[in-house]
């Protein structure tokens, strides 16, 4: 079957580059700079540009309820389970343009070569553009694909809010997506096989020279939400020895977070404060609150644990030294996912056939894939990425190495149609 | 002439909570939140609320190009310079409804008391309304009595950017004020005296239960913004020995500046850092930059350098340990104000002729009267605020402090006016 797949490297790498530019984030001399946060203008742009795309191509599309968008192949046996493959649109303020974008355009490629080949599947295949992969707007990631996987409570989704307290049952509706989430979830039997093409976002594919990664486990992510309260006052006229200063209590907890991380020696272990929201946030006002976001993962869930053990600790004994209060918020604690062996041998069959060398590894970051995991088997393929670079706009995956892993990604999904 | 001025308190108190309505700050419990930044729609409102009030009164009103607004009551002598008072109406997110407001509508009710009264002012009487008092949108503050002193270059001005990097030239032409900002600086002839009325800011009047406070100086503020600069990425994929996080080294030197102006053992030494902005500022990303802004006063110009000393020392070694870069950039420094000698011994006499209790005090906030001290004898009148509490929704004076500054304001208006 292998023969009859030729990737159109030069439409891929074309379409790419017009999906990068459905962002609000300023041109950069560094690369391309995305922001494309969920049911902004620019994702909505981006959905309508996907679906024609699809539509095109004759593929039959809908959406659900969060938005995820469904765009099916049918199959010659439509009632069998369909084989799935898909990623995410939506991009962090001043990202890139590879991270998600290659599971969602190259699964679109690999569908329209292999129709171009003259495959006539047996079972459906399906490409899935989820909702807010990215957790910017509600502070939770990979939402579509836990709402389909049930992963995460309909109504507790709806009542999430973002910065301006907009609450995502707003939200969604002004977008368009009216429906009950409870509808969004799919049952464990509904897909027959699930494969994610992806950026690797690290360096180990480049280091040792090697083009493509098949994924066996996916790492265990946690995040929390610390919201550190002082006293605020006029900057001028609150003096020293009476300041409860909320910001100065976050400092030590942002070292602290990167204190406990080192000490476990584990090279797995990674915690991140990524974000600060200083209220009221005035140059001349003593911060009276802060927020701070923690995203912690590590291979090992109890060794993550220990991390916050040590972080409550450190809240305790700030908490007593500088007056404030400090309250933990968990926003999300997932298990890891392993991939199908059935589907990693079937890759590796595929790359054995074609001589393409492949690594098996763990996937640090997480990906819609880890929920797909708890309905379906799945494995993900990596591609590497420049310098391991990933969510900054010199973001950057050659066009050689992305078309060879959207032709690995067609091969395996002919084969798994075929089952 | 004092039996002839009656304050209006309800009709004052009433126009106060009033402007507190033009606000874009969510209501809370614990007062009244306002956020009113230069040049947004309730800043604009709150403008041309203003104005009417004045044209209502039969005072003539104008504005410069960056948007201060002059009410003036002319005299029988009309070409001398004028006597001036008033303050700003603009507010820091989150803030009170007294700061800057009691100085402009007390100032207005000054003015509406002595004309009540059947005065007729030989020097003409005006109130200024200035912009952008707080340093929120552009990172300066006083800006229109910058402009006026000849303080701030008027070029200079037009190109400072706020967030989302539009510029003063074009959010002050967008807002209606077109003209050359070099038409906004006055003689220092212009005006014969200048009086503001504003709440301390402070503890001390409520503490030792005095009504008044006579300001003999303002002490010198100094603004910088530091840019730390480190590597970003992907908050799973980049590992712990490789990273440069931003919000790590910025957590360190918010701590330095802590540290340093406790050190000095000098009550009259400040320094806050007010806003931490995080780039990219996902809770998924390593932050790769960070902009911090240092408000840093001390009644000694010498003393606050010396903690600036320590704070760069500090950063050198930052840069060098977790390899980032920092820059330090000045915003502003400015030198301590005196007020006019002959201003306080006639708000003294006035006090002592009404024998009401007053303190003659330092400011340790600053003020546009900082400013026009460059270009005109002035003096400050404080009344206390509950808890020495500023730019928080539980700001308050009370009604009765509230007019007795008015009141005194008013006596002092018309002695100047007469000189």
């Amino acid at each position: 079957m292998t023969h009859q797949i030729q990737i159109n490297q030069a439409r891929l790498i074309s379409e790419l580059q017009t999906l990068a530019t459905f962002t609000h984030a300023e041109p950069v001399s560094n690369g391309t700079s995305v922001t494309r946060i969920v049911f902004s203008a620019d994702d909505l742009r981006a959905r309508a540009w996907l679906k024609e795309l699809a539509a095109a191509e004759g593929f039959e599309v809908h959406d659900d309820a969060v938005g995820n968008i469904f765009i099916r192949w049918p199959g010659t046996e439509p009632e069998l389970p369909a084989v799935a493959t898909g990623s995410h649109t939506d991009a962090i303020p001043h990202a890139g343009m590879y991270d998600g974008t290659v599971g969602v355009l190259g699964g679109l490629e690999a569908m329209r070569a292999l129709k171009r080949g003259g495959l006539q599947p047996r079972r459906s295949i399906e490409l899935v553009m989820f909702t807010s992969e990215e957790p910017t707007r509600f502070g939770i990631g990979c939402l579509g694909s836990r709402l389909i996987s049930g992963t995460l409570d309909p109504s507790r989704a709806d009542a999430m809010q973002d910065k301006d307290e907009a609450t995502l049952a707003t939200v969604r509706a002004t977008a368009g997506f009216s429906g009950s989430l409870a509808s969004v979830q799919l049952p464990s039997n509904h897909y027959h096989a699930w494969l994610e093409l992806h950026i690797e976002q690290g360096p180990l594919l480049e280091r040792e020279g090697i083009p493509l990664g098949l994924v066996t486990s996916i790492a265990a992510p946690a995040g929390y939400r610390f919201t550190i309260t002082g006293f605020g006052g006029h900057a001028g006229a609150l003096l020293m020895p009476d300041r409860k200063d909320a910001l100065c209590a976050a400092a030590e907890l942002i070292l602290s977070v990167e204190k406990h991380a080192h000490a476990t020696g584990a090279i797995d272990t990674v915690a991140t404060i990524g974000t600060c929201d200083v209220h009221p946030g005035a140059v001349n006002s003593v911060p009276s609150r802060v927020v701070l976001q923690l995203d912690i993962r590590d291979t090992d869930p109890a060794r993550r644990e220990s991390v916050m053990q040590a972080l409550r600790r450190d809240c305790e004994e700030l908490r007593l030294r500088r007056k404030v209060t400090i309250t933990e918020e968990l926003v999300n604690a997932d298990a890891p996912a392993q991939s199908s062996p059935h589907i990693v041998e079937l890759l590796e069959q595929t790359c054995a056939d074609q001589k393409i060398p492949y690594k098996k590894m763990v996937s640090r970051a997480y990906h819609d894939s880890l929920f797909m995991a708890r309905i379906a088997p799945i494995a993900m393929i990596f591609i590497p990425c420049r310098n391991g670079v990933s969510h900054r706009p010199d973001e950057y995956a050659t066009p050689s190495d992305t078309t060879l892993g959207v032709e690995v990604l067609a091969s395996a999904l002919a084969k798994l149609a075929s089952e």
